[in-house]
């Protein structure tokens, strides 16, 4: 019998072996070619074996540690990128490289991006180089600790004094505190705060103009203090221990004065008589939170490649009961249905949120072309796809990693398994962006309107229907679906992109005749189905797209076919309780046929799952984890890391003399007897 | 405009006036009884203000800090326990008051009761004070590096060696290698060791009699060591910082030897010449994972008790949104639909599982009784019932503890909101004492045979129904469910259980038909609808039950159909697609009257949130939350935590002179400008 430490290498071995997609090819597929793919390996080798980037001694830090490791680490990336001359590609990918969040990425996702789309020229041309080369260090505040979601509420306010040509920006109450801003706490120079715009009074009474966008400095550039007037602080540890380089923070402003012309005023904009000019266009400014949004689709896929490839390496080595007649080996525990049918369609997530990211990249750069040259026509199409998208993906993706830490036993709850920390950090997702809840509502409207619209046209037809509303073309007469529910029905992936398209016709139709008699849960039930719809039909023109050769473009095709499979699977309750799919003429359960295909797709998928996970090309060191190394030496990875433990280094506790004695002496006192 | 922090007091003041129901009557069926409520009370009294239990600090403290204030606190606690002649009871509230797992815990929960349900009358006699009074601390080995669900597959050898009348323990590989222990990685002087018990040969064999128990002294009682032959040390930190307290530890053995009698032998003996002998029943040594199990309920509803708590009382006091006409203000969170249906039935659970948690634990003692006395008759049902409700209540009362979390936004993202640290030390109750995943197999076995047994008897009758499969009943040809989908239906709580039995029995029913085209998923569902049908049950005799008086009874008893309907709305789908429920004549549809049924529930409780939870009775101290302040006051208590972040305390992070000043210069030579 061999050793079971032994046996994790050799399995792992004849898991690539017998794996039948070219796995390069993949990779670059999933890369976007070769040439990112090598851009990549630079930037990984430049920076694995570089002592500042070691991730060995994280867990055993306080955050306090964190945060000083994050800066340093952000701090060396900048200089090898000037050594390297990185991309600002390969400078966001080494960031991204750390695995975990750092006050630069505010900088980049939310300072940067704001000020360069919404600041006036003159303030672009003073600051926009020292952002673009961080000579200045941002951080975007908007939320307060009494308003988050309802922007229209914040308390903070701006008022412009004509004499000085000036704002003063202020705090009023203990709630108009600024909260949970990345980058403020310890790190930021800058920021740009959301304020109430008051204007001088016409008439005896000061004109609020609600929320806009200032930027204010906050801490010297000489010394790093705090400016005058300025309380700065951070809020604080966060759940779980995630974010815990991050240093979120406080501000209250106590009549803080800055120029009348660091208000970011390309839209609108205030003369120096203190009169307001209204922006061209109401929505102008939601162009940088979108970035952030179609951004987060790409990072939900790679996270979840990660949690992927950790639990599918791991199923593959840990053998866990039945035993092998003829190896006499216990069963691998991916071998298990109810193991690969929880980690298999992770895979399939990560890489359909991959391929989508890229897609809405490229027309986020086109819509953004678009809007330099005054279009805005693109933008509430933008809109509605990424509200839909954003809750999709975070909510999936926070589920997922759950279900691929669980599926590793006990072993996937040590700190070193990785999982539990990209969990954690991952886990505000849902919240940040937009609390997901609120933006199913946006969803929802907008699909009520595109309904609404397409009804009461003239003549309605597809021509009035975007992508993120094509899927309403199925409730005209002319294009009644025709899924016949026969055998080997779920082969044909687009019966399912049909059905996934039609339940979320029926069901924004449903609301519309319903909206009164609204249930509590209808707007997530209606936002999931119009996402999903929209999702399965991008899955299809993916299928069409596939570029590889015949073998491996099978094997992903069969991946995206689990997506849209288990897609339906999960929604089931809808399809029947709207009657879209019924047993078939000759009787059979459509149901039971879904759950027996998907069972067979998962097993046709199984020997190619460690080549799958292998093509996203992870390091070690970029995974991070003890179940999930190349090798599949899983048992020596958590031994050597077990002995990193710090509390191993005493022989004896030294909570031994001054609590464990006089507990023992006490027990043994009270029973009488000395041992 | 009154300020939105003064508007918290306000706003919880007024929840509270509004409540109908007789908070202390209902706090005293939660806590079964007055008296028990009162010696509660002395307990919490004397922990809260004692600086030992403060728990201000921990969530900035190293693991190994708190791992020694784990050890502290326990120490003290039995300080107190002496001083005030605490019960046992009064000490196991103690240790629960604490908040996190101890050490401590595994001596009560898993080492003490496996000795005295399985060792030898000498044994208890000579180590049973000991045990009890905590004169020896102990660990439960078991679980090894390569093997956890598959005990049989322990590598762990205790070979009987006749002529020194000694057993060896030994490990013979990585894997052997015990892994996981709770309290044995600093602080157990004693352990329960499973191993394969391997007698002499008989014809040239060594004989493997598979795994038994063993009591192994681990450190001197002089001066803690770890005693010759043994390697132990802690395995390290546990996923999102959870369980921090504890020292989960590994141990490897040298050929460690014991004497004869160390061996659990209540049940199985070895003779001295090295003989077998046979315990009388297989599954005797079960009881000791029972109890386990049957105590989980009663935590898992007081942990739901926490998460109901925290997040009601935010919601009550958050206000963001939609501005209510005659007020001014805007709405509380909690009076969203999305919001208070995704935590009024978290209230439920809370409130299904202590009582639930509270009738096990007397069938419990029951059984034990019995089990004294050798009828092992309640063996197997209590089985049944167990491995089910476990999987059920762990499963459920994760899920809510993060549904709750999410409810409040941002702010629920804090380290200070509470529950992300109750979340992480709860998680991996889905893992000990039983995989769900393989649990669930379990309950299905039972069920099948269960079903087998009914199908093949003389006379297939309710008396060979157990309660755990009552259920099946209804597939007797009597028993023909009478349920009528008339109007007002759902009213009827009966009507709900009635149908959740009908689901189980009939999906027990097509598994036993069709088991082998079983899909990947199917051992869940079953187990989930076999344990949802017992529990309803359960509930019904609750509601039967219902001790209070009139206000309060109809309030706890909306709250159990809560329960009820919203259990049947999460597997709607086995509904409809067994055709359980169809529609129903006059051609209404159930699924949306049982929505809407759910809906207007949720608002006949509303008015009770914040008395139905301040019925658990919790103190500021027990909840450590700043969003669930018994005041309301959750922005103050916000503040003033993040004024106590150690990153605070710096005027200028340390970390500015060596990377955040030489990043800032960096950028500014590169942007061509100092500032
Ligand atoms: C890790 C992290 C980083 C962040 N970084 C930044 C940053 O750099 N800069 C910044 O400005 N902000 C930042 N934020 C704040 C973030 O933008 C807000 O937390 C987010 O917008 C949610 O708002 P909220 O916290 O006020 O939630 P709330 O709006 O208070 O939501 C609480 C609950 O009420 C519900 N709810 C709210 N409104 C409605 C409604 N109208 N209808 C129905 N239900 C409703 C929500 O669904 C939720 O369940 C960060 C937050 C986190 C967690
Ligand atoms: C916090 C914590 C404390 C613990 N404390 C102790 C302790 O004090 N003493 C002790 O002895 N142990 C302890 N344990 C160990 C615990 O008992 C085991 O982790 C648990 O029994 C699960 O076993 P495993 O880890 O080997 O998981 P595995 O069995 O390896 O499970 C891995 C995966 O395989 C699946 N799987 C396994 N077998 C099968 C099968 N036959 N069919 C289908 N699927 C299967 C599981 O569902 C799971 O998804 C602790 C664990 C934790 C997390």
């Amino acid at each position: 019998m061999p050793d079971p430490n032994e046996q994790t290498r050799i399995d792992m071995h004849a898991a690539r072996s017998q794996s039948t997609i070219h796995m390069d090819a993949v990779r670059d597929y999933l890369y976007d070619g070769r040439t990112e793919w090598d851009s990549h390996v630079k930037v990984v080798e430049t920076m694995k074996h570089d002592p500042v980037f070691d991730k060995s001694q994280r867990l055993f830090m306080t955050r306090s540690d964190r945060y000083k490791r994050g800066l340093t680490m952000t701090n060396r990336i900048y200089e090898l990128s000037q050594l390297h001359g990185w991309t600002t590609k390969q400078n966001t990918e080494a960031i991204s490289l750390l695995d975990e969040g750092v006050p630069m990425n505010l900088h980049s996702l939310a300072f940067e991006p704001v000020i360069m789309s919404q600041g006036s020229p003159a303030l672009i041309s003073e600051y926009g180089k020292l952002i673009a080369s961080r000579g200045i260090l941002g951080s975007y505040l908007q939320t307060e600790l009494g308003h988050g979601t309802n922007v229209s509420q914040l308390e903070t306010t701006a008022t412009y004094v004509p004499a000085t040509d000036e704002f003063v920006i202020n705090s009023p109450s203990v709630t108009s505190t600024k909260w949970w801003i990345g980058a403020l706490g310890r790190t930021a120079t800058h920021g740009v705060v959301q304020a109430k715009l008051i204007l001088p009074s016409v008439g005896g009474k000061e004109q609020d103009m609600g929320p806009h966008l200032f930027f204010v400095q906050l801490r010297s550039l000489d010394d790093h203090k705090v400016l005058p007037g300025i309380k700065i602080g951070d809020i604080g540890p966060k759940a779980m221990g995630g974010m815990a380089s991050v240093d979120n923070g406080f501000a209250r402003f106590d009549h803080v004065r800055i120029p009348r012309d660091h208000m970011l005023s390309k839209f609108a904009q205030v003369t120096p008589e203190g009169k307001y000019v209204q922006p061209p266009h109401a929505k102008l400014s939601y162009g940088g939170m979108l970035y952030i949004r179609s951004s987060m689709v790409t990072s939900a896929g790679w996270t979840l490649a990660k949690g992927a490839t950790i639990s599918i390496r791991y199923g593959t080595v840990r053998r866990q009961g039945n035993k092998n007649k003829s190896s006499g080996l216990e069963s691998q525990t991916i071998t298990y249905p109810s193991v690969h049918y929880r980690l298999l369609p992770i895979l399939a997530h990560a890489y359909v949120f991959i391929q989508l990211g890229r897609n809405l990249t490229k027309a986020f750069a086109h819509m953004t072309t678009r809007l330099a040259s005054g279009d805005t026509s693109l933008l509430a199409e933008m809109h509605a796809t990424t509200s839909g998208l954003k809750v999709l993906i975070t909510s999936t993706s926070i589920q997922d990693l759950e279900v691929a830490r669980r599926s590793m036993g006990g072993h996937g709850y040590s700190g070193f398994a990785g999982l539990g920390r990209i969990y954690a950090e991952y886990l505000p997702a849902a919240t940040y962006e937009g609390d997901n809840f609120v933006l199913d509502q946006q969803v929802v409207r907008a699909a009520l309107k595109s309904y609404s619209n397409l009804m009461s046209a003239k003549s309605p037809s597809t021509d009035i229907l975007s992508p993120s509303s094509y899927y309403l073309r199925l409730l005209l007469p002319c294009s009644k679906p025709t899924v016949q529910l026969t055998n080997g029905l779920w082969k044909d992936y687009s019966v399912a992109i049909s059905l996934l398209e039609q339940r979320a016709a029926l069901m924004v139709q449903d609301l519309a005749g319903h909206s009164k008699s609204a249930d509590a849960n209808v707007n997530q039930r209606v936002s999931k189905a119009v996402t999903e719809a929209f999702v399965a039909a991008q899955v299809g023109l993916m299928i069409q797209a596939l570029p590889l050769g015949d073998t491996d473009n099978r094997v992903i095709r069969d991946l995206y076919r689990l997506y849209l499979l288990t897609t339906l699977e999960s929604s089931l309750l809808d399809f029947l309780s709207f009657k879209i799919i019924v047993p078939t003429t000759d009787g059979a359960d459509p149901v039971r046929s879904l759950r027996a295909e998907i069972a067979g797709l998962c097993l046709d998928l199984l020997p190619n799952a460690i080549g799958l996970t292998d093509a996203f090309g992870f390091t070690d060191w970029e995974l991070d984890s003890a179940l999930g190394v190349q090798d599949g030496a899983v048992y020596d990875a958590l031994w050597e890391k077990a002995q990193t433990e710090p509390l191993n280094r005493e022989e004896v506790t030294s909570g031994y003399s001054d609590h464990i004695k006089p507990m023992l002496e006490r027990g043994q006192r009270l029973a009488g007897s000395k041992l």
